[in-house]
């Protein structure tokens, strides 16, 4: 199986795996109680903690583990924001868990503004300038959005949100970002970032919210006081160790040939006659592909027949008709009908990804031919 | 190693662990994604949901997971309650994931009362009537105290509440009460039911909130629709098989012995001049004694050396000082200093469990002895 639709690498995946199973055994006991082989298990917290802080380049008293990045991103959309003040900077392309957070504000009187995106998926900087105002409370802009891969200049927006509004908080969604793109979380400057473990070869189920040393936020569940007051609720601590096993190799290994590999994939799909979304510059993990005249899902189950998987958009909007994302870079509907999402991990191999992206152009030949 | 801080079988952690490093391996697939494989993931999760909903008689689509209780306590005490209207009420022996939300609504001008314990640990009924208006609109208790394992008359709770406030909505915190008392959900009458897998003998990190059929509530978290849109995020597939497999084990179990097992213990204990908290009607699962003259702190660690674990209260509470619940059942500081918690699964021996009880006393009595 070729397996196109895959944010993690095998390799990655088996260490995580192992780092749980163990953890699973050795750190069964509450991470809370007081004796001995919890205080053990409270330790293996905090090493996992620091581990992912060394390799993201933050202090560990930065990281706060969540359930996902889902909940990473709500927390921060909604903290602080209970009364109508100000106004609140996100793009048109934020990935879900931040857009319909933001609609929430919107419904309870807040100046939402949404920032257009480009053809290539970023977002429009000129218009970011005019959205930003002395009275922002908050921006949030994806590092690199899910659907396209398209790479946003983090850095630039936000040096331009302190400039316009130095009292503003900026999040950014890095799910698809963290260890992906050369930036660090502190080079880029943001007050917060969301990351997902399962996009980094973890199993799903735990994500973090990085949050700036010094900065203050509501806590996201109240109780017995975890995460040092800001996460009740007892820790997955297998998870967590899984969490860092995988940012630990993930960090580790050689990703230079991802990129190249990706704008190669791109070149075959451009030569049979398909539209690639973004540039060079576009993340190397994902190759979004408007297949002309084949729906994404008769594809989808097409290739899966031949043993290989792809995405059609990202699973977060699967089932939903549309895509909001594809809209906002000017893709018609008949074209995101025709949208695929191939997406790579750091082991995915050039032969694999070749002879995939040669089946799948075969494949939507075939089908264009019977439809004929 | 004689584990008395322990909600968990062995047998029944064995199954839920070996479900779910089997959903790891055939359901790593994101479950919300539109190929085969990935559908087959979301049929692992509805099945799993069916298995639960089952077991505790209720039905599937009343089910929705979450991270942890804390979260489910957290969402159903926030939910809807965003303007000061009504009045809420409480107990003061809530777990902190519910008491602490309690005290946000009322830091933002919300009528909230919270009614007395008894001795015995159970709600004080006369009070809870009187409590409870036309103009309550929220009821929050919790089924067995985490601390005290005393269990509440939830039924004619609800009935009271239904009479007094028929608008009203009730949760109950179920943490320590499902598969663990008599009652199911529905025969409760409740509105809405915490639960955490991790006091049944999965892994911690997963709960659900039951959510009565025809009750609306606002979502937990917002974005990709899952959890029939009540709370977004990817499902963590594998600790849901594990909750099902757990959860259909102990369904199973023969659990009469527990009751038994627990007086016997209580009696040991009094018998060596200790004041056992509770009568005959409370949980099985949960033993509190002041031994007199010890220090819980000191004889938790000094019995650790022993092999024996006991808790010193709940994990959750275990780094605070004080205890707000041992306080409200009117136990002196001083008793809370000598307060310890035995908590059982439905696997402890009455053997190991007789030796622990002797080796706590034994050693209770040479460090008074030591101090004298």
């Amino acid at each position: 199986m070729i397996y196109l639709d895959n944010a993690a690498t095998t390799k990655v995946f088996d260490c995580a795996i192992e780092a749980m199973e163990q953890t699973m055994k050795d750190c069964f006991f509450n991470p809370n109680a007081t004796y001995k082989r919890a205080i053990d298990a409270k330790k293996g917290i905090d090493s996992a903690r620091k581990t992912i802080a060394d390799c993201l380049k933050v202090r560990a008293d930065e990281i706060v583990f969540t359930s996902c990045a889902t909940e990473s991103n709500n927390w921060v959309m909604n903290c602080g924001r209970k009364r109508p003040k100000g106004n609140v900077v996100i793009s048109a392309g934020e990935h879900s868990s931040v857009y319909e957070p933001a609609m929430q504000l919107k419904n309870r009187g807040i100046d939402v503004r949404i920032v257009p995106l480009l053809k290539s998926g970023i977002i429009d900087e000129g218009a970011f300038s005019r959205a930003v105002d002395e009275n922002t409370t908050f921006v949030s802009i994806i590092h690199v959005n899910n659907e396209t891969g398209a790479i946003n200049p983090i850095k630039r927006l936000v040096d331009t949100t302190k400039r316009l509004a130095p009292n503003a908080l900026f999040h950014s969604d890095g799910v698809q970002g963290a260890l992906k793109t050369k930036d660090t979380i502190s080079s880029l400057g943001v007050d917060f970032y969301s990351a997902s473990a399962h996009k980094l070869g973890a199993p799903k189920g735990i994500g973090f919210l990085y949050i700036k040393n010094g900065i203050n936020i509501a806590p996201m569940l109240y109780g017995g006081g975890q995460e040092d007051g800001k996460r009740s609720g007892t820790q997955n601590t297998p998870y967590i160790a899984a969490f860092a096993a995988a940012v630990e190799h993930l960090a580790a290994i050689d990703k230079s040939h991802v990129l190249p590999l990706r704008n190669e994939l791109a070149e075959h799909f451009k030569s049979h006659g398909c539209t690639v979304i973004g540039d060079d510059n576009n993340s190397g993990y994902i190759l979004g592909v408007v297949i002309p005249g084949v729906k994404a899902e008769i594809l989808q189950n097409a290739v899966c027949d031949r043993d290989v998987i792809i995405g059609k958009g990202a699973a977060c909007s699967g089932a939903k008709r549309g895509n909001r994302v594809l809209s906002a870079i000017g893709l018609t509907d008949k074209q995101i009908e025709c949208y695929v999402r191939l997406s790579f991990a750091a082991d995915t191999y050039r032969d694999e990804a070749m002879k995939a992206a040669q089946i799948i152009t075969e494949t939507a030949q075939k089908i264009r031919s019977e439809n004929v």
